[in-house]
């Protein structure tokens, strides 16, 4: 029987983070930029953000959300008015605190001692307190609100241990702050928000989500309320995709956004927040990627389609040519998920076998090749990322007529696109193991060399406070983390699987990024 | 004779610096932060440079640049490489040097000194140098080349004294970095990123440009040739609007990108760069704003048309709401400038006087009013930002049938954004005086209270090193910079205004900001 010659060199199953590195590689997605921690994002990488940044922001701005841009540097004490906020945060900024450099008579340069700033400014980690010095002077009544903005940015958190995509000092991000009149209002909001991001990985991703809270002790600093998309990656692992946060009137308080209420009375706002990250390139990465690199779900593809002539250095080159770009022509004008199809017709340099695993490792869904022998026939061989083997452990090329090529690809595309989607969603709930009640079973689930132990679904007391610390604890010597509460869990109807009282909610544990 | 009773409380020609903050604040477009000189930029404001990103975004793809992502901060040494970048710059950076803050025993925080950086890093102020490390990775063959990238981005300059949109701390550009084999293919690129730019401020921004080489004295630090746009604003003073650098081997030596040649020998890059910032809405101002406020060519408008329903808090509001609605489609279903008309159904509170007010100082293209007698009679009102008053000083409002408004809105924005850059362009041409040949002329044209001396074009011998300086602080005493050398002016026949030698080229001599 013929073995498939995989196009990485790394397998899943042998090494998860070596063949997670190796697929940003091979792709062509990112690298180390030398600066500590920061990476840089390559083409094929940024023009997944960017397709990822569309199609949120779409979202967004259906939803009356207003984008906005707020100052990167934010004063020392906007942190200091926030006690819980700068607490979670003072760890890991990078601080400014000069403005000029100058020669350090050695031939380098050096931070110039004059120009000393009398108030270090931080890089922000997020902007919570200097979008909320903004709304305080915009909101005076009930009228103006609610206040929707949302800007799209670059933040920084200093981080001792990074990983491409996924843990990096510097990342882009989109926050959303919203201010209400009342708790309710503000809820409302962080569930919307919520759900915009469920449907976003869902649809726009295909990656599938679990929507919950977070619990006490994962709660964003200074939140009342921390809400989640959670996805479960190739390795069994969690991933907090993206969160949406309730803030009470914390924030408000601390920077004094009041509002004249109906009633004539000054009240705090209520104000939310949320916001998704490069991050989630590193879901799709680990969501979709197999043994022959990146696939990447047809709606976030920055090319849908690539048309590979071959070309052999001849005369027949020119009429091969005319004959491609005629079907990319064609390709081009048709639709799929609601926008035009992206094709690229691939006329750089190299030989077409070697193009074409390069775009096998990208991920990009679907390779039509053409050679001369194909235009004399009016045929095409199209082959699908998302099914790229045949049983004899060769690519599963199709032949196809130009016409049915043309015809069929908006189908083809959303059928790729649904087809990601079920097979995540369906290793997802194939992994959620429930029905385990005791603290003595967990650490088994995940003891011993099960490779991919999943997600546990347990029910739980909630507790609070020092007894939630201890149950911290435990899951920690596992390396487990609570991930959230699932919103659409059933009932509790059994005893709390670390303190024995009667359960009153389910919650999902599971090792993270 | 009735008075036009104006929009803004403040006049162009009383206080033009008066009158720009005024249109600012009036059009709700960006603010003071209270951070040093960083603005935040309001929902109109960063509407506007959506629009201006998407346009300038989609003529950076179609010239086959991809966009990246580089880090934010900067090593020192990577300043320290090349002499010249680092003297242009080194006197207005941000640096970070502590990645952590603590407790200052005092109730508030400081940087703290455990976590010093052992090199202290730069916030971009512009990318050369870290975009040189990539390229150098990246760049191994001639096949390799020619690299186009290009990144959307902040950065930060330290500027002493800031004007909003027009010099600020931190603002939000384009950057574009290119990689080449020779200087013909580089200098190639410098130029069609320069008419890439005239075209975007021409078709997009409606702001007539003179493209043109900078002299020797105003090139970006290590660049061999800059290039430039130069706008006319309404007080005859010049906007660099965007500029374009030929960096001949400069960058590429000191970061070491190098390839090997078609004859296999090594090499290094002739490289560029070019950019456009959000400097360019200081443009759009000062070029198209009036008495009233703003005034948006329809390209870049975030909104091209405004409906405003008279509502009278009756029965009658809702078929009203209705009948605005089917208006809105119908103008949404509508094609202007190649895109889908951006239409908006005003609902907000507010009367409808007031709101059409704030969206004159905003400056949306067309407004319509509708009220229940005009539905009853099936007209709507339609006023034209661009002609805002009628002979008698009062709104020019025109009653269309439904159907026209609808059926015409396409010709009738495509006609506002001709007519806005023909008067801009009507504007520069009538104030740029030739035939002026002895700096006691130039002297004389800017002495007087001629409150718009506009620009001059003078022919000069093109001195250099020091006979340039002396030309430059003659200029200086009356305030005055040269502009750039006009590409497609005529050539010299006479001698130089400066030196009295054979002229050998023509240049532009404006007050600048």
């Amino acid at each position: 029987m013929s073995q498939i010659r995989h196009a990485l060199s790394v397998k899943r199953s042998d090494d998860f983070a070596a063949w997670y590195q190796a697929v940003i590689a091979e792709a062509d997605m990112a690298e180390e930029s030398g600066v500590r921690g920061c990476m840089v994002i390559k083409p094929w990488g940024y023009g997944i953000w960017e397709r990822i940044q569309r199609l949120m922001d779409d979202r967004i701005k259906a939803a009356g959300v207003q984008n906005c841009y707020f100052p990167i540097f934010i004063p020392l004490k906007n942190f200091e008015r926030e006690a819980s906020h700068v607490e979670g945060f003072a760890k890991e900024m990078a601080v400014v605190t000069h403005h000029r450099l100058i020669a350090d008579g050695k031939g380098g340069l050096m931070p110039d001692p004059e120009a000393k700033l009398e108030e270090p400014l931080v890089v922000r980690p997020t902007s919570e307190t200097i979008i909320g010095d903004a709304m305080a002077r915009w909101i005076q009544s009930w009228r103006d609100l609610p206040l929707l903005t949302n800007q799209w940015a670059n933040v920084v958190r200093w981080e001792m241990r990074t990983r491409m995509f996924l843990r990096t000092s510097e990342f882009l991000w989109q926050e959303g702050h919203t201010a209400h009149e009342n708790a309710e209002d503000a809820r409302r909001e962080t569930q919307r928000a919520l759900e915009m991001y469920r449907a976003c990985a869902e649809e726009d991703l295909a990656i599938s989500v679990v929507t919950g809270e977070k619990p006490e002790n994962e709660r964003f600093p200074g939140a009342v309320e921390t809400w989640s998309i959670e996805a479960m990656m190739q390795d069994g692992k969690a991933l907090q995709a993206g969160t949406s946060h309730y803030l009470g009137t914390n924030f408000a308080e601390a920077a004094g956004i009041q509002f004249q209420d109906r009633e004539g009375a000054q009240q705090f706002c209520h104000t939310t927040s949320w916001g998704v990250s490069t991050r989630l390139i590193g879901g799709v990465i680990m969501t979709h990627g197999d043994d022959d690199g990146l696939r990447v779900p047809p709606a976030i593809a920055p090319q849908q389609v690539v048309i590979l002539p071959m070309l052999r250095g001849s005369d027949e080159d020119g009429a091969l040519l005319d004959y491609c770009e005629k079907l990319r022509a064609g390709i081009a004008a048709q639709i799929a998920l609601g926008e035009k199809v992206r094709v690229l017709l691939d006329m750089s340099h190299g030989k077409a076998a070697a193009k074409r695993w390069d775009w096998v490792r990208k991920g990009v869904p679907v390779i039509i090749e053409i050679g001369g022998r194909d235009m004399d026939n009016g045929v095409v061989s199209l082959l699908r990322r998302d099914r790229l083997w045949n049983d004899a452990a060769k690519p599963d090329f199709a032949a196809l007529s130009v016409e049915q090529a043309v015809g069929e690809i908006g189908s083809l595309l959303e059928e790729i696109q649904t087809g990601l989607f079920n097979e995540a969603r369906t290793r997802r709930d194939a992994n959620i193991t429930r029905g385990i009640t005791s603290m003595g079973e967990v650490a088994a689930h995940y003891a011993g060399d099960a490779r991919f132990p999943g997600w546990l679904e347990v029910q739980w007391s909630k507790p609070s406070g020092d007894e939630l610390e201890q149950v911290v604890d435990a899951l920690k010597a596992h390396k487990l983390t609570i991930r959230n509460v699932p919103r659409d869990s059933a009932p509790a109807d059994g005893t709390c699987v670390f303190t024995g009282k009667p359960a009153v909610e389910r919650i999902l544990i599971a090792r993270a990024y």
